[in-house]
């Protein structure tokens, strides 16, 4: 087996009831292969994306996006991640930032799904990018204002998330403190603990 | 065809790029046939989403569920949505309540991605579902107060989101005005509108 293989078969999830592959194939690395990514694939992520669901279907969700091929645009959006995330997500071929608008165009009222809708559309775009041998990893250590000043967001859109998109790598150009964290186990809590009837905090009987 | 194979054939996304079935497949219907959800199915659904990824992997997500053969749970769950969306949701076999813990656990800081996490842990829920031809329609319109004096929420979490969780019915119980939503074609904005580049709101080359 390659490091690639022994990683990502120790990546794999064991779920505790049975779920699609595509679940547990899923997982967030640091290492990057520097194999690009075709602009075609690029296209699909975003594209599966397009097609979740929204609140009014108002698609509150919208992309910057770079690829490694494009120098000067690939280190303008890198510098908006935080450090510690540019030390790996450097080595990706494709960065992204997430962003939201805050406000529904029907009336200019306030949103309240538009960061979670954010999440359903970038939960699409991991099946498909999944889906294709690509691994995704997304950030919330961005710097929202630089976004928003080398972007030019309008009021009432703001910078959430980071993503560094690619193909699974060995991590060898990384700190070793950050490449071992590609070999840690995967772990979630008990679903007893998130899933609950009667009470908050008291499982539903479906996990008991 | 059976009016539910119409329905579910007209609902199909045409999308612009090659996706996987499980985007095109999705949509989020107002009629639910009174067929049960066996508690195996809901336990994957939840299953899916716990394997979600989650900033910090803090997983702020937490749901309260309730079915239908438990006829005062779900009363009870059915009460915490606005009164819009008990029309049609009463009919699902199976309601939840999708939470998020506003702080970080490991520090208490507000955590900025406990409803886009939430988002994807939805996002998760909905492709096991449309794995298993179940079909899911999430709301915004619920009461997160009435949901934190029933289910006695701590402070510090809040109720976000609600789920109707079934099978696609011909929604022949609902209102004329209602089922019609079931009819109509599904839109979305051109990627060109989401994916930019240079600017906000300039298309990236990607997409043009």
């Amino acid at each position: 087996m390659s490091i690639t293989d022994e990683v990502q078969a120790a990546k794999q999830a064991h779920p505790d009831h049975p779920v699609h592959s595509l679940v547990t194939k899923r997982w967030s690395p640091y290492g990057f292969s520097d194999r690009p990514v075709a602009p075609e694939d690029l296209r699909s992520l975003f594209e599966a994306a397009r097609w979740a669901p929204s609140s009014f279907n108002e698609q509150p969700w919208s992309w910057i996006v770079a690829t490694k091929d494009d120098a000067p645009a690939f280190a303008r959006l890198l510098s908006c991640l935080a450090d510690g995330n540019q030390v790996w997500a450097r080595h990706a071929p494709a960065l992204a930032l997430g962003l939201v608008r805050e406000r529904l165009r029907r009336n200019d009222k306030p949103n309240a799904a538009a960061e979670h809708d954010l999440g359903l559309a970038a939960g699409n775009l991991l099946l498909e990018a999944t889906a294709r041998d690509l691994v995704v990893h997304q950030m919330i250590g961005i710097l929202p204002e630089r976004a928003r000043e080398l972007y030019a967001l309008p009021a009432g859109v703001h910078a959430l998330t980071g993503y560094a998109i690619g193909y699974l790598g060995d991590g060898a150009g990384l700190p070793e403190r950050v490449r071992d964290r590609d070999r840690a186990a995967r772990t979630r809590r008990p679903l007893a603990e998130s899933v609950f009837g009667e009470r908050w905090g008291d499982p539903a009987h479906l996990v008991r």
